[in-house]
């Protein structure tokens, strides 16, 4: 056996343990009796370590040196590459911070769901305090390996090869952009008349009409499902994709268009490359390239005109909702309706770079030690003020809505913005490559759509960066006019 | 750290490989996609050799021959016995063994639920005898170390010391004892009036009427759950009990008694002691034990007239069912009722151990190598006949009816008659220390069986073989004879 074919068994072993645990935290969220929490935090906390120490153990490093004297070709070289990365970022770290940083966020989000619940910060504090605590531990020790700051370090885990001051470059000129432009909007869809949908949508039909849009869009419910859990996700195993939604009976779409969002992630993992199963480069690209894959669903093709008219039609035709709230142009406004929200998770495409911004700028802070823990309510609520001119009501609202910080997951934010920019650009040159696309949406037929993303991005899992994948499609790297463009374009 | 601190920390991480297998083998029941069996396959393999790994590496042999010369107290030497025990039923396996059983289980449990539906044996017979190969061959590896026979060795892996030979003697008494009785019942009961139940109480109603009886008996929602799974069990993690039922609306109660069966399993685990938590010594004695708790509440409570006046109570009181069928007289003649069903979990208390001995008496003649896997439906039948006197109609009613043999668990199936003898045997003993329980049942207090089951069972976990538990609580080892005292009090 070569040292490659060594190393493609180890990981193999390593992606069965990331399965296993993407199963039981499904479980945690959707289905666990709730005072099963610390037992399944030292579930989770045991298959990190198992994973951990398949991927970091010193031989692994001594295999992957020895594999690269061996004759691999195109496909096998790039799954080296990767090998390597993961075995630099885990290798870095020691088993006891992995094990304690994952008994931490387990606990700690568990008592986030309590402390979001009474909208008190104070409940999870010391947790979160413990979690930071780690975290900084872990990017002081990643970022001495990859030769840059902290926070950066910690970014790369979702996202290879990212830079903080690309980034931050980027999310200044978005600031510039899109305050002003936000105020326009605002003001211009004022005078627009909208008929309130709120409470004319059952839990029951909107699970009903979110399970036939899937599988319109072609979700193969015999590789997944659809579950109830507070925060939203699209998480499980390789071909057993389980995503979430929740409902909300005042506001019918936020549920429809979650599920699209998740169906979105769940098509790029369902369409991954089966030849490549369990390896690292037949894995998704970064979480950038993910969430261009859920924010092109929901966003580019959900929200379209044509999405529209074809969803007005089986409201109406399908599922009996013959109020005339579900007419087209209605629901088109309600969908494209631009709103200065507290809740990220509900607001607008062109008001959410605002909310990411406000979350990089806090991270930033915590990671270059500039702020305490306990001031995070107050700064959020400050950094809320100076982008949307409004002030936050409770902590449920403001610094304890999403989930991310209280799992662990600092870093994460930027990448949300990063896939509305890459979604943008892929959408533009979809939108040129397939010149009949409406037409095809407007009858429910989504099969070219994703077709051209299988085999523009889906299938080329972690060959090549996102930068290279974005180059091959568009002949661009990222670039941010496309999203600029997009919103003008659909807004003005 | 002494080697047997070592020894805690192997088989601690061994039990929560367990018990995250124990979730994923819930999920595979109740949740999961149907396409995800082969990698949930997988997966299950892979935590079985990481168990397997640990338990049985000759270090572990190392340890406990140290920790062997080291000063511990009473509790602690009974948990270095059930360590030592445990490491010679899994070192004695070569790993490679272990896992082909693993994942040969897991594909022939699937293709048996296709087999079942179509009724079709040939379906799953080249899978079936496969997996008899390799149970065959750890049989014998089993055998050698254990000095018994192969089948033997199969029915020690879930009732330690059991012997081949008594289990024999007691079936072929039980049977002379209940084939004459079953008739003279049979005749008994044709001469009462039963009103049908069928048809009377939707899914929807066994549901929640399951769900209020499980609260009442005291099953704890915040450590566990109730779902629907093709075929009921327990499982789940620690403190994290997962049961299954499932319905049918022309014979309601057989749900609502899979309830309380599955129960009574529950209470048993969610009753461990907490101290021991992940140790050996810690876990619930054999499968005997185990079934004793189950049938103790579904036969010797869940059946008997005090509790049906109970559940005619609540049903007439709290469910809103007034139809007479539901007066106490009619249900308590409807749950001993007598008949010659096919269907194992589906049949009465009385008949039951004769199902339990078709069974043992075929998995005696597999082991034995008299048989061929491909015979297995007409021999099923011949057997069948010999003992109820009737024709098995397919083998949905016949061989393919349970999962046991599909899912690889040979020599599992004594243990439930055994399991009725041990409950019959504790009952007569529960009776007589709490003479006011049936009033107590009566009006729905469960407060003290639980209590003097926690104390005189569920706590006593594995630091006692069954026959000693016995033998505290009864003053005899396990003896028919209170069995058969119950059933001619019950029914005759």
């Amino acid at each position: 056996m070569t040292s490659y074919d060594k190393l493609k068994q180890i990981f193999h072993e390593a992606a069965l343990s990331s399965d296993i645990a993407g199963i039981l935290h499904w479980d945690m969220s959707t289905m666990m009796p709730k005072n099963s929490r610390e037992n399944r935090a030292e579930q989770l906390s045991y298959l990190s370590k198992i994973r951990h120490q398949l991927i970091s153990s010193p031989n692994v490093g001594k295999l992957i040196e020895n594999a690269k004297e061996e004759k691999l070709d195109n496909e096998n070289s790039s799954n080296l590459i990767e090998m390597e990365r993961e075995y630099i970022m885990s290798s870095s770290l020691p088993s006891d911070l992995v094990e304690k940083l994952s008994k931490a966020s387990a606990k700690c989000e568990g008592i986030w769901e309590e402390a979001r619940k009474k909208s008190d910060f104070k409940i999870v504090e010391p947790h979160l305090e413990e979690l930071v605590k780690l975290s900084k531990e872990e990017s002081l020790i990643l970022a001495d390996k990859l030769h840059c700051s902290p926070y950066e370090a910690l970014i790369n885990k979702f996202e290879p090869q990212s830079k903080e001051k690309d980034i931050k470059n980027i999310f200044e000129n978005l600031e510039i952009f899109l305050v002003p432009l936000i105020d326009q909007i605002i003001q211009k869809q004022s005078e627009e008349k909208l008929i309130s949908i709120s409470n004319l949508m059952t839990v029951e039909q909107q699970k009903e009409i979110g399970l036939y849009l899937m599988k319109s869009i072609g979700f193969d419910f015999t590789r997944g499902r659809l579950d109830t859990s507070q925060h939203p996700f699209c998480g499980g195993a390789y071909q057993d994709i389980r995503i979430t939604t929740r409902y909300n009976e005042s506001d019918p779409f936020s549920s429809l268009e979650g599920i699209m969002h998740e169906t979105g992630h769940a098509m790029y993992e369902l369409n991954l490359p089966e030849k490549w199963k369990y390896q690292p480069a037949g894995q998704s690209r970064g979480m950038a390239m993910h969430e261009s894959q859920s924010l092109l669903i929901e966003m580019q093709i959900t929200r379209s005109k044509s999405f529209k008219k074809y969803l007005s039609h089986i409201l109406k035709n399908k599922f009996e909702l013959k109020n005339e709230c579900w007419n087209f142009e209605n629901i088109y406004k309600i969908g494209t309706r631009v709103n200065k929200s507290f809740i990220r998770v509900e607001s607008d495409e062109v008001t959410y770079p605002l909310h990411i911004i406000l979350r990089f700028n806090l991270e930033q802070k915590i990671f270059n030690d500039e702020i305490k823990i306990r001031d995070i309510p107050e700064l959020w609520n400050q950094e809320y003020k100076k982008l949307f001119g409004k002030e936050v009501d409770v902590d449920s609202n403001g610094c304890l809505q999403d989930v991310h910080w209280y799992a662990g997951l600092f870093g994460y934010f930027p990448t949300y913005s990063l896939g509305a920019l890459t979604a943008a650009q892929l959408a533009s040159q979809l939108r040129l490559d397939n010149i009949n696309l409406d037409d095809q949406i407007e009858k429910g037929n989504f099969t070219e759509l994703l077709k051209w993303l299988k085999i523009n991005v889906h299938s080329k899992a972690s060959f090549y960066s996102t930068n290279d994948i974005l180059e091959q499609v568009t002949n661009s790297k990222l670039n941010a006019k496309y999203f600029e463009d997009y919103i003008k374009n659909r807004y003005l």
